[in-house]
């Protein structure tokens, strides 16, 4: 009987597989990885192949999505398959249904967990885990449409006194990714709109580069000199913090994210 | 010149590291290690310096704390010194200070990401990362003294219809280990003294033990029901998902943790 394996191939590159993972890949018969729900700016498959020891069958989201994953449930049936995703390999709800179809089908799923952006975000930062609201995806515009779904968010949980977590969204398949810039500027947009003065140029963001690699850039600041920062290559996302930080939160911001000073005024 | 690496060790044993912070080991000239702000129940101080090839010198909280981590800031004042941590390893706030001072040394500090379960419970319980509002602990009584912060942080999640992470509180030195049903217990003496009617015997909770490890038990059910369920042995977190449920939420409880049919009724 067959089994399928979600493994999480982490933050970066090849490297950033767990030891458990690359045992899982070396022990299977068929090994599949998906490179489209995030950018692992450092991986190759060529590399990946290499370190797995075996051929690694890349698959698009059209493999996935519109033929059902058929591929891959065909051959976990009798096979042991492992599935490489970036990251931790189930927050994609994409791959949560990949999971419960397998399992209609009576095949043994398991779980190999890795290093999400989720936690590498509050390492980075130093701002605390428990300090986070709900986050929230700023996505492309579409049709010329800003949602106004990421300011709102932001808006809920700064007045809870919370931090927010804001994906950029991304289209690996198009080599698309959401900038800094563009994102703070859909923000900027529902503000004027709203005029709720909660998302300004004044107000302070963080924004992180390259979460993982040995080149990651974390940058705290007002807003306005967010939008004239060079971040360099993707993959990005922001965090709106509190009005109010703890005081070491305050200190590894400015430690770390070459934050300005002024922002001790809101530590309290 | 030195520099001090803060390395994840996951989730559950010593297989749970990155290559990358396997890599850095190898590299290191002292590697320390702290395994009390987690318990990794798979990991064994033997076992991870077998695989690291070197000695590895475990850290406890009153060295860390207390001594103020110096023994760890003298070492990399002037040699690469790899600090592992369990899960992603800059969360817990005693490891920022510990950066913040060996910045303040003039020490170059570096994080290599490590699986969390901050990002593992999504996966695990199929409860999608976006509708996560803000964590917290539910911590031992203190002085026969029960939190009402927990409490209150899952009302007020729910009341914007968005799901909680409770983290068991836990002491490992002492090897005490917050259970399941002491923490609803915890919670429904909360309830009882306020009468919301937010924790009651019939509300759906989800409980995980162990996650990481190959022996994960995840379980969703009435509040009433986990009271009475044997978990095994620790690590322990709780969920308590929001009042509604996304449709692939419902099913991924029902075919994952072993929710109850009538949790459909909460699709919507």
């Amino acid at each position: 009987l067959g089994e399928l394996v979600f493994a999480g191939l982490g933050l970066f590159d090849e490297l950033d597989m767990s030891l458990r993972a690359l045992e899982e890949v070396k022990t299977a018969d068929y090994v599949f990885a998906e490179l489209y729900t995030s950018i692992m700016a450092g991986l190759s498959l060529e590399n990946l192949e290499k370190i797995a020891g075996k051929k690694v069958i890349l698959v698009s989201r059209k493999n996935l999505e519109d033929e059902n994953g058929a591929m891959i449930i065909s051959k976990a049936s009798s096979a042991k398959v492992v599935f490489l995703v970036p990251g931790d390999p189930l927050i994609a709800t994409t791959h949560i249904d990949l999971r419960i179809r397998a399992d209609k089908m009576g095949i043994k799923t398991r779980i190999v967990h890795g290093a999400s952006i989720i936690s590498a975000v509050m390492g980075l930062s130093g701002l605390q885990n428990y300090r986070f609201g709900r986050s929230v995806t700023i996505p492309f515009p579409y049709g010329g449409i800003i949602s106004e779904t990421p300011y709102n968010v932001i808006v809920e949980n700064k007045a809870r006194n919370l931090h927010t977590l804001c994906f950029l969204d991304i289209d690996v398949e198009r080599k698309r990714f959401l900038t800094v810039r563009e994102a703070l500027q859909s923000l900027l947009t529902v503000e004027k709109n709203k005029s709720q003065g909660v998302i300004d140029l004044d107000v302070l963001a963080v924004a992180i580069a390259r979460a993982g690699s040995s080149d990651v850039k974390v940058k705290a600041d007002r807003v306005a000199n967010l939008l004239e920062f060079d971040f360099g290559a993707p993959p990005y996302l922001l965090v709106f913090p509190a009005g109010r930080l703890h005081f070491m939160e305050a200190e590894a911001l400015i430690r770390f994210a070459d934050a300005p000073e002024w922002i001790k005024e809101m530590v309290g």
